[in-house]
């Protein structure tokens, strides 16, 4: 193994402790929601400065393999996995705010149980899964396989955000309540799109073709 | 001039077409909120797919770039370039999804003049301006004095969102208009966000100093 693979290989394990770090994040934060864990919330947030410091090293990194790269499908992967480590990032970002809301809401009297949003976080996971699983194993296919599935996580967040409108208008009392649901389900939503990103990227960087945008159109008209 | 450095003004100059074609999304896409102009906020939607191309074609030239940048530096500038990019396709996206909550908004009353939110889209598209300058011109302090202008936004964000919050609570029939300028809200919250991005990204490439980190942590705490 040459040095140059040694740095390659440093560089998609870097990425990979970064996706494993986002998704426990991610789930941390549900959990704290479901479970009205304040202190687990807490952690989350306070946990997300690791995620910001490998988004630093995984460029450092990038940068130094970039400066000599012996070949274009090397430059390729390298910007790919800045990429990718751009929306772990905001994948934490992510778990951050739902963290903040589940802080709020431990302070409430729970406004029911929740079955939309662990399914949609469950939806979001795996599909961060499968993205990163795809970039690992060279898999395009695995990686092409993710990106139609962002519109059930659209579909899921539009119907949570219907239904938390109807009962805010029938419940005045519920609003705050239901706008700390809305973020946190939109906020989800968001984790899907990452993983979409991811996905394309990987796509992109193992066929070539650039299928970013075709996607990113349908998503747009059917999210926010 | 070399070949490369053609090249390189080629991916500058295209960078600064993206930027006007992102700024100007945004500003119409306000104008036809306050205008209640329909036809001009389709016209945002429709005009989305020319940042989407830039994009693409952006990093295609990067990738080119990056095969033969002669120094370290122009490794950054290309990285950085790819970055800058990114935020200003997520502007557009945020440029989308204003439109359409000002479609809705045609179909309904007007719930009362406007004034925050032209505000609040003055201050981003200010800093997303000085952002670009600042990279054009090789204005690291320009780029810094960008990054504290965040929070003011994110002031003006929560302030908003209190008082539409409270707002609902009072007259439930205006819940459904609330949440369409929450919206608005939040999606100029995310411009500012790029503009610090993009801010950030500037003062890295001409000091090399990372400052992504500290800036978005405080913005983190604050937003959402």
């Amino acid at each position: 193994m040459t040095h140059y693979d040694e740095e390659m290989t440093h560089l998609k394990d870097s990425l990979l402790g970064m996706a494993s770090h986002a998704e426990t994040a991610v789930a941390r934060s549900i959990r704290a929601l479901v479970e009205r864990d304040e202190a687990l919330a807490r952690q989350v947030q306070e946990d997300d400065n690791v995620l910001d410091q490998l988004e630093v090293a995984i460029d450092d990194i990038a940068i130094h393999l970039l400066a000599k790269a012996p070949l274009a499908t090397d430059l390729r992967m390298t910007t790919v996995a800045m990429k990718i480590s751009q929306n772990l990032e905001r994948v934490g970002d992510s778990a951050v705010t739902i963290a903040r809301r589940a802080i709020d809401l431990c302070a409430e009297p729970q406004l029911k149980p929740y079955v939309d949003i662990p399914r949609m976080a469950t939806m979001s996971l795996e599909m961060l899964r499968d993205a990163i699983t795809a970039f690992i194993n060279k898999d395009p296919e695995k990686a092409r396989a993710v990106v139609p599935r962002d519109s059930d996580v659209d579909a899921l967040n539009r119907q949570l955000h219907r239904e938390l409108s109807s009962y805010m208008v029938e419940r005045p009392t519920t609003i705050t309540r239901c706008l700390h649901l809305m973020v946190i389900s939109k906020s989800l939503e968001r984790v899907a799109d990452h993983a979409t990103n991811i996905a394309e990227e990987v796509v992109y960087l193992y066929e070539a073709v650039d299928i970013r945008h075709a996607a990113q159109k349908a998503s747009a008209a059917a999210g926010a």
